[in-house]
């Protein structure tokens, strides 16, 4: 599934907040911070990472299994696609 | 809840290595490489993260649950406990 | 998406096993069971429900949102797929 | 813990509806109904049992668990909270 530039900045500027928000989180155990505030922080992190992922399930579904579907091979890229949604949602 | 020197340092090192996979998530992003593939490798910084999540869920009830318990005002503790739960769990 | 009726058979199959351990909740509660073990049916029921949910994804993935793509009006059972998804992994 | 006939009557009124809901599933699935909807029934009924198994979670923290901490139990009581609370957030 070739991305354009734009929408590859766009995902990795995503991950980038994402990275920061990890060492923000580094910080807060550094600073003995309030536990309840930490675990906030990681449940914001988790809900933005599967953003981006149902973003990228979006492009594959309409990218790749799509052409596999139109090339009457959809069968096995279905497959593939439900083991990374159950991955995905029980990640 | 006050973790000791080395238990901060368990937890930073797990999150450094979390850091680590989102940038590595970047680089697939940067070169195509199959959706899929960062797919699995989102779940897997997910869990990664909850893994860290539950540890801190685990200290805090041991610690800031229990002395509110103990001191009579275990309620209001709990139900704060029980948000993050929720929040937790949906993230 | 038309079903065999021995598909159908079988899901409505799993679907009265979930319809009893709801029933059987009821009564573990009616009896004051220990709290712990009512939660851990609680949690089989709800992953018994979610295996009976991919299995319908998957159908509608094979059978509905194919015909869509191949008909070249892909992209919005695909979106839709992608809502199904969301609320799926959420719940 | 024990839980006042009122408490136990309105848990079950909340299970009653849920099986109502699973039965509601399998006649969807008999008259052949839209996958879309039958998904979003499921995800509502796992969304009902969460909020169930979240009710019972918070009476058992502030029932068996609190006593447990009082009685300077609390660990073995706590490792048992946190067991069930991954079990019930990977449902």
């Amino acid at each position: 599934m070739m991305r354009t530039e734009e929408e590859k900045k766009a995902l990795i500027q995503r991950l980038r907040r994402v990275e920061g928000q990890v060492r923000g989180i580094q910080k807060m155990i550094e600073e003995d911070r309030y536990c309840v505030d930490i675990l906030v922080q990681i449940s914001a992190i988790n809900a933005g990472l599967k953003r981006a992922g149902f973003h990228i399930l979006e492009d594959h579904t309409k990218g790749c299994v799509s052409s596999a579907v139109e090339e009457g091979d959809g069968e096995s890229a279905i497959e593939e696609l439900m083991k990374v949604f159950e991955q995905f949602s029980k990640s």
